[in-house]
């Protein structure tokens, strides 16, 4: 199905063989599964064919080193994750991992140790790099390759893309009060309808994130109650999920959406040092620098809100940008642009 | 709690009894239930009391008739129902056969016979009204006293109105397609978001409606798919209720709203000279004359598709209107008016 350049071909072909490991339609391997152990183990079988140095953390995460000449500096790391969400898709995280295990497999011994990592459990909220930076050694720094999970590289007709960020959120529910009556005895002019003020909501939701640049707010979810058919609604609820990439315009976000007071995660902002180191290898490679936020949240996001300065590198997503499904898809041009890419950084970073 | 003029104090005094039958909030006499049999024995017994001829149809409707000279003639009915919703109101169905059962026991001998009628089972959808009109003997004319189930007379300051007639209705289901997508990655401009395009249906609605003298539309349930809090919904299904007076506006409303091949119920016009009786006796009484649409389904309205001549008074709701609720109120001044006009306008029918 896949064809491409020799460069990505192996990282295409053990994409396969996780791919094939949950069972069933697309991706099965969710957080700390047997399909997930099993990744880990092939993946862990991979670091030690290349003369990696295997470690396998408390929480489970996978790492493997390539000493580097003076092993008392801090250690430059990779990696992303190898669960995937229920019928998932080939790329989502496991492509970070075997860009790493490739990269740190190709690497030249440089004065820091470099690291390949597998981060456990990411999908459910990033648990195994969230127990690793909480309890245990962190890197000086880490790059993290991973799948676009939306259609912005594709609409700007680049193959890859520097992150600048995990966009902030704010999520909750609002409510609407109104009053229920007799669907065909109650005047529209005497109404109190829930739904109609639910339904401006949306809408005004909708316009709010147009109006801010990359932010994004989505409902979800909405009850509305008493749900008859010959009934005016009396009260609805709807879920809200507003997205930004700065805290200035998360606030803006926040207060159009009536949100505030919200459950609100911080945007994380990606180190400006590294974002330039992965701009200048695209530069090298011929290809043209494009920025963007990342509206969802991953391992590298992680690391940075524990201090570790890091940063991601997106490959460009076809098939519309899908994502969590089997339809997710990239070139094996692309993914070797990516290789090729990351390499470049590391070498620098490790030097 | 209520007071009023002698004229209603017992139509208000049998009212308690029946509003007692069924023990729980409110009233509880569901068609065909134990409680709506003991309501229809309480006013046989009364129509035996004031020396009515007392018939229990097929379907178990109860008639009390004051013979009239010419037996011969077509008869002429008033009355209304005694089922109720659950946990519903005092007046609803039960002030109609009360007023009824008050002015035939009252009337004068005249030429054609006069029957007090308690219909079963009009809360859903008129079953007991609608087996009369397929397979009994129907009157001549029929009138029906009926607490108005909205606030229209309550804003208009008056106690009493004519309908007009009982407005048509169409009723579906409206189901917009969208695409799922991850609510953080997914840009604003790239969505196809099924509830911004649903919420957009419900305020079209109402905005058609509000367009349409005397039109309604509700949309009362909504169902989101997938559901997610973070998932772009795929697909909402909306039920949408919207009546209108006459064809002409009715088909209007369905074509703004699109349902025009859904579930559709004509408008039913009530008789002009019937209303001209009615209005003629609110002058009478110094009654402002005030028409207006029924937005429910009612007795009436069965006869009157069965072609009978009918026509409705509505007597004033007071509590905003609600309807369907222990809450339900209207006044013994009101009631008392109500048994008057249909009285007189009774003793002009059989004459």
């Amino acid at each position: 199905m896949l064809t491409g350049s020799s460069a990505g071909s192996r990282v295409l072909e053990r994409l396969d063989r996780l791919y094939a490991l949950g069972g069933g339609r697309g991706a099965n391997r969710p957080g700390y599964s047997a399909a997930e152990d099993q990744a880990h183990e092939l993946v862990a079988g991979w670091m030690e064919a290349e003369g990696l140095a295997v470690e396998r953390d408390a929480a489970g995460n996978l790492l493997g080193r390539l000493p580097g000449r003076r092993p008392e500096l801090p250690e430059v790391w990779t990696g992303s994750h190898l669960d995937t969400v229920p019928e998932g898709g080939r790329f989502d995280g496991a492509l970070g991992v075997l860009a790493a295990l490739d990269a740190v497999a190709t690497a030249a011994l440089g004065e820091r140790t470099l690291a390949a990592v597998a981060f456990r459990d990411e999908e459910r909220g990033c648990s195994g790099s969230r127990a690793r930076a909480g309890d245990g050694a962190l890197p000086a720094k880490f790059v993290e390759v991973h799948i676009e999970q939306g259609p912005r590289l594709a609409a700007a007709g680049v193959p890859l893309g520097v992150v600048t960020g995990i966009v902030g959120y704010v999520r909750g529910e609002v409510a609407f009060e109104g009053r229920a009556g007799h669907a065909g005895t109650t005047p529209m002019d005497g109404r109190h309808d829930a739904l109609v003020a639910a339904a401006e909501y949306v809408l005004r939701a909708r316009d709010a994130a147009r109006s801010i640049p990359d932010a994004v707010a989505t409902v979800g979810r909405a009850e509305v109650a008493p749900g008859g058919t010959n009934v005016i609604p009396a009260a609805v609820r709807l879920s809200i999920d507003a997205r930004a990439p700065d805290r200035e315009r998360l606030d803006r976000l926040a207060a159009a959406l009536g949100v505030e007071g919200a459950q609100r995660t911080e945007p994380v902002e990606f180190d400006a040092e590294l974002r330039g180191l992965l701009g200048g290898e695209l530069e090298r490679a011929g290809v043209p620098v494009v920025e963007l936020p990342s509206g969802a949240g991953h391992d590298a996001g992680i690391l940075a809100a524990a201090g570790v300065p890091a940063a991601m590198l997106f490959v460009r997503s076809l098939a519309g940008g899908v994502s969590h499904s089997p339809d997710e898809e990239s070139s094996a041009e692309d993914i070797a642009l990516a290789l090729d890419v990351l390499a470049g950084t590391l070498k620098r970073l490790v030097a």
